[in-house]
């Protein structure tokens, strides 16, 4: 039962939260291998925690078990559930952190005022509401340590899905923000993130990109090609970057830092007549 | 063998100090399992240290060996011991760190001025001074690698706490600060941790706080009600958090920067007449 | 199979890039345990790295794999090797981040412009030239995931090297920066790493320090002796840290904060007449 569960949190690593949890797991399953994807997401931040969630989860075997707690809505009404797709299951407040995963089972894309839907076909969902698999008494302000992590621990053991609570027909997502057509030459995107070198990471994907000739517009520069590592030309250059994205980025340096940049910020793609 | 052994230390993160304990660890019981509690605590900050290992270690398996290593005295005459208690080894220089442990054993509450005591019958407490458990040579700089690693490796594999060295009578604690009553109308207590949050934990426990209606004083602001959690209310609020204290919190925002507050910094109960 | 794969990078722990990595890895050897050495890492510093590595490798057990990637050279022609020491292999880019465990094997001191060298008998090195050990397709900006962290990953399953790659005859490595002799009074040495603590550690080795008597200068200060521990004396201080080199340390305080100092800065060994 050496199941793997990955931790997504916004706890930081200055306090005793995580391993709080961590103690929980292992107290439960001892041979639980814990790996920490991130913890320093940005405090009650949904959006980053479903991106950076969403750059690693699918790099781990078939059947690990990634654990989200970023849960502004800790102790209020917000439903937790257990989400299982064919390869991954995930425990997590829903608050819509899972919508990257849910996103590549969905037949269509959603209207961008929808937040509740079924979930897809592939996946079940399961409503975390039986008390029997968490501590107690629950604190109302830290359910990572008393509701999601000694889920995770018991789901690691085999516990079938359905024993924690009713299957529910209603999940939450946060639409994808996809690039928009503005003019017929030019295509606006979203920094989506920005990582520690200050690479901006963009919301086009390489299949966005034009099949005719482009320009890149980040800020007040403007990138003439796409290259295919960090290390070529000078200055700033944008690439497709590990997660399949179109990223801006500076030789030697921090494309945030010299362009100002700021998660959401527009990037643009003009065509051009060469 | 798989024991767990924690670590909480004041080393950071942007060196390899850690590492090193790591390594000498796996090298001793290579299957150890090895948790980070932290390794942020300010440096050389005894007190801070108590408290985050104090809201960790009880949610460990039984017999989890918590290591501590934040040990301003390191290399001068300052004891080392290993702690036995009903349920958890530690393995710690002897400067108060364990206070937070050894508190729930006491019969009375000490004298403040009184910082060495016999360990309450319950516990066991062993001077490290035996160097067949070390690494040779020991840096007089890094006793967390050369005597601490090594030993908590060593009773991780089953050494009877014996063989480390002398059992001692004399244990270092730091008297807890507790609220005073100021006034017959105003209990007077302290901000012992801001945490990743900006939340600001006090020492006001659950059972301090009055039968009586109450406002609670931060800074120059009033609280009139406790909340039930975070997301409850606007603006500033006070409820129990996760360890059981008082907490002073800023609904999607941090109380630490909207008060200017600093750990010792006082928070007051006054009864009300309503 | 339950080998040791430690990880030292420069990816930060704000992404996903580490845990992408370790998804890798325990896709492919499930038993392997992995040790964050450290992934605070300036980016792109090869000079930190080789230090950071240099203070942690040799206290874990024999035939641990410790993978490093902080990799400027990423996606551009640059070697990637498997090194293989009596105690230990390396999985590393061959930027000379590894230069600190080859120069044991040399058998005299490098010409200062030196950057390739043949592996000294003692060692083994592979270029990493076999894709069938790699993620496919593999990202031009992050062979960590895609090429080095499967490497390790089959190496700790027991792949022989040669399979991973051609022997190499050349790999690179960057000539310590060792002190030099100014006058005949005075040495001239660097300050090689900044640590959390502030304490400044210097190119001095314990062997450097002159038979006679001697005063150091740092900054605008001077240190009339070496001491034995961090807590003697007051303010500056001079001590053989637990690296085994001189390391300028503030009593209770921060050094570099003291003196404004930086990596690179000069520290001076000046004899006296006494």
């Amino acid at each position: 039962m050496n199941a793997i569960i990955t931790l997504t949190t916004d706890f930081g690593l200055t306090d005793a939260y995580v391993a709080a949890m961590k103690g929980v797991i292992l107290g439960i399953n001892p041979d639980a291998k814990i790996v920490d994807i991130c913890h320093s997401i940005t405090p009650q931040n949904i959006d980053e925690a479903a991106f950076v969630l969403g750059s690693a989860y699918q790099f781990f075997p078939e059947r690990t078990i990634h654990l989200v707690v970023v849960d502004p809505g800790v102790g209020t009404g917000r439903q937790a559930v257990v989400l299982r797709t064919p390869r991954f299951d995930f425990v997590a407040p829903d608050n819509g952190v899972l919508s990257g995963v849910v996103e590549p089972f969905l037949k269509e894309r959603l209207h961008p005022e929808q937040r509740q839907i079924s979930p897809p076909p592939a996946l079940k969902a399961v409503s975390l509401t039986n008390p029997g698999f968490w501590r107690s008494p629950v604190s109302p302000t830290f359910h990572g340590r008393d509701i999601f992590a000694p889920v995770a621990a018991w789901l690691s053991l085999g516990t079938s899905l359905e024993k924690f609570g009713e299957v529910t027909d209603s999940i939450t997502v946060l639409p994808e923000q996809r690039p928009h057509q503005e003019s017929e030459e030019t295509l606006v995107g979203r920094i989506v993130h920005i990582d520690h070198f200050g690479n901006l990471i963009t919301n086009f994907k390489r299949e966005d990109l034009p099949a005719k000739p482009f320009i890149i517009e980040a800020g007040q520069s403007l990138i003439p090609q796409v290259s295919r590592t960090y290390g070529e030309g000078e200055g700033l250059l944008a690439l497709i970057g590990s997660s399949g994205r179109l990223e801006i980025a500076m030789k030697g340096g921090s494309a945030r830092d010299f362009l100002g940049a700021a998660v959401g910020g527009e990037v643009k793609i003009r065509l051009v007549k060469r």
